[in-house]
């Protein structure tokens, strides 16, 4: 395997994932070590090109079969161009959202076939797994609500804020999603972190750093290098 | 399976496919049959998107499973949104290239996998296969040239032409790919119809026309619907 460290962030809308991964970001970077921060879909020329396609909120026709290629696309390019060459240099990689989002959206969300997404995934990330996964947990409703209001804060004239075609699906997907996400963190509870995100910012952020700390000896700092 | 008639046409650039599967479609379409003209990859809203990305000559950093899986990507939206609803209401489509140039092109052409291909396919396809497959044969380097020149032409204020990333790949590519094709009719002889592209656009027409004809008995033209 590699000699990196790969940090995903899961859960569902509105959780806090960007604002977190972006934390911790900062807060590695500033203890002289080798990071990258990147999300999903995107996170590459080409994969921004392929997020502009899934989230288009005029793509009501889109088949589950085409987004789900669409997605594990955009993820393959962020592997063999960002992730993975990065992985080898020895420096570690925060991702925004990753593989385990597929199977929650699309397979227990949408109802896809779970086997079929497997073999889709390995195909498109050679296998690559992360090494350590924070789950924020919130309610569904209260995170819905959240970027809703964002959105109509950012209509009002404020901070720009994305409500985008998977947002807008109902309420019922994004519950059946979540125990996607529960069910995913069954099968491999010890690479799963799972964090109440109903909690200050600040607060949420110290539990994570905590728990990435651990990991920390394998990584060279820059300084020392 | 369905009631319609479904007819996909391959070979290497330049041997005049998109050229053929138009005059096809228009002969079809005058003797009164419910008939579709669409391409791969593209024909739909979202699969058009999907081929801006894929044939952009800028690029050049997109990893070879980024590319499967976007051609694939435009092939499930192809197939979901337009293929099989109209093959269902008993029309005939006409596909200007199919699931055939994936493995030619990926599979043979650049050595992926091909049982992975395969996989990849029967999802993006839900195992769809063509009724007839044209193979319009000519020689790599003559195709090849017919494709530049018509750059050039159009560089000089002709008819636009594209010259596109999967082109500028090298003659050993192409040749590689042409390999494909004939492994590919090997497998399947009686849905491959192969026909040498070297002659009149007419006589070719009419090739084409003779081979399809028996196949329209179990279409009901319009008129008598």
């Amino acid at each position: 395997m590699h000699r990196g460290l790969f940090i995903t962030f899961e859960g569902p809308e509105g959780a806090g994932k960007s604002t977190q991964a972006r934390r911790l970001y900062e807060r590695l970077q500033a203890a002289g070590y080798p990071v990258i921060l990147t999300r999903e879909p995107g996170g590459t020329r080409i994969g921004e090109l392929i997020r502009r396609i899934l989230i288009d909120l005029r793509h009501t026709e889109m088949a589950p079969t085409t987004e789900i290629l669409l997605f594990s696309a955009a993820r393959a390019q962020l592997v063999s161009e960002l992730i993975r060459p990065y992985l080898a240099t020895g420096g570690i990689v925060v991702c925004d959202r990753y593989a385990d989002s597929t199977f929650a959206y699309q397979g227990y969300g949408l109802g896809r076939d779970l086997e079929e997404l497997r073999v889709i995934t390995e195909v498109a990330t050679g296998g690559l797994k992360p090494d350590l996964t924070f789950y924020l947990q919130i309610d569904v409703e209260i995170g819905l609500q959240r970027k809703q209001h964002a959105r109509e804060r950012s209509e009002r004239g404020g901070q720009p804020a994305e409500w985008n075609r998977l947002d807008a699906r109902d309420l019922a997907y994004h519950r059946r999603v979540m125990h996607g996400f529960v069910e995913l963190m069954k099968q491999e509870p010890e690479r799963w972190h799972a964090l109440d995100a109903d909690q200050p910012v600040d607060e949420l952020a110290e539990q994570i750093w905590h728990a990435v700390m651990p990991l920390l000896d394998r990584i060279t700092p820059l300084a020392t290098r």
